[in-house]
Order: C-alpha cells, then sequence, then structure tokens
C-alpha cells in the first residue's frame, strides 16, 4: 500500500487503520521509533513499537513505545518522570519506520544524559562524550 | 562492556576493536543506522549495518551499509549517485543502534525526496506532506 502510492502528490491521505495494517512489523510485531526534539532536531532515542503503542501515543499525545525487555507498553517517563509529548508520528518509505516528533523533559537516556548516543566512533576507539544533565539515582528515586 | 561504563565520565575511551565485538547485533547480524545531516538536523533514513559495513564506512569516510534485499554491502549512492559522506558515527547507551550524522547529496530517498519520512500520522489518516526535489526516474538513469 505504500510502495504503492509513493509517487503520490503532496496532500494524498489514506486512513490511518488501513496504514496501520499494512507496516512491516517484525516478527515480534515491532517497529523501531527514532526519536526527535522538534525544536532542536536532536535524535533522543531509538525505542520499539506494537500497534497498539502507536495508536495510544496518536490518541493520547503521549509517546507510549512497547518495552521489549519488560515484554509490555512503556510509556515513556512512567518511571523517570521525564516524558514525551508528541508533535508529529511520520512513517518512512518502506512502512518499517516510524519517526517521532516530541518534546522531551529533561533527559531521554536512563544515564540520565540527554540523548543516549554518546559514544562516539573513529577508526580507533569510541568515546564517551556527553555528561548526565541530571544523575542518575535522582532519576528513578520518584 | 558499554553498559559497565555507561556512568564513565567524558573523555572515557575503549578500543574500536572491543566495542563493535561488543555491539549488540540482531539475529542477521545487523545494527539500525539512522541516518541525520549533520547542519540541518534532519533525519534523513533508517537502514541497516553489519561490522563490516561500519569498519568500511569508518575507514573510507564514506556511508555504507548492509541492503538486506541484496544481502549485501551497498554504498549508499552507489546506483542513485546521492552519496552520503560521514561527519560522525555514534553507539547508544544500549549499544543496540547507531547514529550516522552525514552530508546527504541531493535527496536520501529512493522516491527523490530528501527524506524518507513524508507519511505524516494523525489518529484518522496518514498524508503525504513531502515532494521529490528530484523525479525519481532521473535517480536511478546513471
Amino acid at each position: 500500500m505504500f510502495k504503492d502510492n509513493e509517487h503520490q502528490p503532496e496532500g494524498f491521505q489514506l486512513p490511518l487503520k488501513e496504514a496501520l495494517d499494512n507496516l512491516k512489523y517484525n516478527a515480534e510485531g515491532l517497529v523501531p521509533a527514532i526519536a526527535q526534539q522538534h525544536d532542536t532536531g536532536e535524535v533522543l532515542m531509538m525505542a520499539w513499537m506494537n500497534r497498539d503503542a502507536i495508536e495510544e501515543t496518536l490518541a493520547t499525545g503521549r509517546v507510549c513505545y512497547f518495552s521489549r525487555s519488560r515484554g509490555k507498553l512503556w510509556r515513556k517517563g512512567e518511571s523517570s518522570g521525564q516524558m514525551q509529548m508528541l508533535k508529529a508520528l511520520r512513517i518512512d518509505c518502506d512502512a518499517d519506520t516510524l519517526l517521532v516528533s516530541v518534546d522531551q523533559t529533561g533527559p531521554a537516556c536512563h544515564t540520565g544524559r540527554r540523548d543516549c548516543f554518546y559514544w562516539k566512533a573513529d577508526t580507533a576507539s569510541v568515546t564517551i562524550d556527553k555528561t548526565p544533565i541530571i544523575d542518575p539515582k535522582e532519576l528513578y528515586k520518584k
């Protein structure tokens, strides 16, 4: 469905239900979702959504993932307090990846760093180049 | 290894080989790689890399993915001419996702659009809201 309509012009529309029926979920029923801060463009993290998580995110305006480790819906911030509010949810050309534009309160990363991508690689090594903005011990106290 | 060192300070370093040995590749030996335009912050696409693709990307400075459909290394732009030059390669806290900062020539998407995330979802529908910057027929002529 996505492929069949990839050359349609701007403004072309399909029902959400049909779109969600045609996402390319993996064997676990999940698609990767990239979270990007809406105003600064920072890529904060990547997590996974199932169909329920996508529908809840669109319905509530608060970003909900599917936690693979806990095997259930994960409303971002429910343990850390660091919520993500939805600005826009996008689907890519192959219908197998989501880009979620969000407004992230505080750190997105469980280490207390603003984003999860704090290891920078070069041809010889990987180096931590970001510092926590909140002590992670404080993050999961609540 | 990544987890054990997540509270290390900025500047903490590990050898690249050890880092690549400890990435959490999926069953096909791949990790997702998010490509972001280095100066504008646009999220352009998501693709997959195996260890060879990561090593080649770091060594050559030209972004190389692993094509799941073709089952081989895919030097971005080899058929379309629309290359990605590497600015930085980052690994996330869980060591299962890469963020690749790139300089993308022209469109990243095979449809001729600048990026792949041109379907915007709301509670009722999905809508195309981006127009190709190059006719896709021109893109694969070369």
